[in-house]
């Protein structure tokens, strides 16, 4: 085994851009990928679903796991999850006691890792990737390298003494602007990706995802792939 | 609020011995309780989820939450989940190359704790009991103290800034012998647990969970409350 390659890696897939590129970072740089999505009663649930199906069928991943965090639903505390709560339209709303999104799932991240290092101890997969980025999500605690520096610790006193699986976030420390240039340069499949928190047929433009989203495209210097439902305006 | 009387705990419950003493330490050390129970395709779970209704309705705790987790079976990598394996029958069966229990669940206690601080988060509770213990647990990883270190530093960056919940471990170093003897002093109601791995309806005193209770309750000094299938003699 080459130190640069890993035999088998779990990739965590949203459907969204950011794990789209990872996808195609841990792709270079594995053997072979399984696969994760985990939904957890998000709005767009089903559609996250279709993108991650199609972008696993683009890089013929034949090793896919869904798993069903529906607790997370009856748990709440977050817009994302709770159809009650009106889903900010702005780009960076927030709590005004913490900088925190209203789509905050609480220690949603840990869930998903969790889940992933069980899988991985299972399969004796090396690596777990996942898409976070500390620069475009400031107010998310569980996107920043001290909180992956901390979970890779968790596993390492957490698992079988035989067992070495490391947690890889490849971007980061990038914008969403260089993710999605990254992601051009590696060939990725960004047209299969889902971004919108509010649809499930044409993204809306309008919520968070989607302005963040057309706003690094824009950034980028690059035309977002995926239709909209109207002509969006970038300010 | 005085310093050692929280307003709001949650406590994690399998239907055990364990976690009934836990729940017991908690009741005093809390105003209070939040019960959490997970499953995750174990092969006596109906039983156990009966168990922890039932001691729950002891302590009349209205505030309950159950999760299934039921990916854990798909994963696999355990005998508890595994229906084809035979569960071993020896009190510390073990595989040849790690010293660990083939009824170990990978990652297992990281997902019942995730979950757990996710509902912390969401309700406003400030600790989480969980009845691990490193005496009669030395195989698994994730009963160490250091795991839960870990786990509090996980907590710590990984929450809102504001966000104060603190793993709390009140058996982790006590013998079940010890953890008996606490729970008869405590008045917990023993004799709703549930801790057999093989039956439904009576324990079969048999598999390895069932001697390790009936050792236990031995060495204490003190008659285990709950019927067996058939006479069991202690070695």
């Amino acid at each position: 085994m080459e130190k640069s390659t890993v035999q088998l890696a779990v990739v965590l897939a949203s459907g969204g851009l950011d794990s789209c590129v990872t996808l195609a970072i841990a792709k270079k740089e594995s053997r072979e990928i399984a696969l994760l999505h985990a939904s957890y009663g998000q709005r767009t649930e089903a559609r996250e679903r279709r993108a991650v199906e199609d972008i696993a069928s683009f890089y013929r991943i034949s090793h896919r796991l869904f798993v069903t965090l529906n607790f997370l639903k009856e748990i709440g505390g977050s817009s994302l999850t709770n159809e009650n709560l009106p889903l900010e339209e702005a780009l960076l709303a927030s709590s005004p006691t913490s900088q925190i999104p209203s789509t905050y799932v609480p220690f949603r991240n840990s869930l998903f890792l969790s889940v992933a290092v069980s899988w991985a101890e299972a399969l004796g997969a090396g690596k777990i990737y996942i898409g976070a980025s500390a620069v475009d999500a400031p107010g998310y605690p569980d996107c920043r390298r001290q909180y992956f520096e901390a979970f890779n610790r968790l596993i390492e006193v957490g698992t079988k003494p035989e067992t070495e699986i490391e947690i890889v976030t490849p971007l980061i420390g990038l914008s969403k602007a260089e993710i999605i240039k990254k992601g051009v340069q590696l060939g990725a499949p960004l047209h299969l990706t889902w971004s919108c928190y509010q649809n499930q047929d044409l993204a809306c433009g309008r919520c968070s995802s989607c302005r963040l989203r057309l706003k690094a495209f824009n950034e980028a210097g690059i035309k977002d792939p995926v239709p909209y439902a109207k002509e969006v305006k970038i300010s």
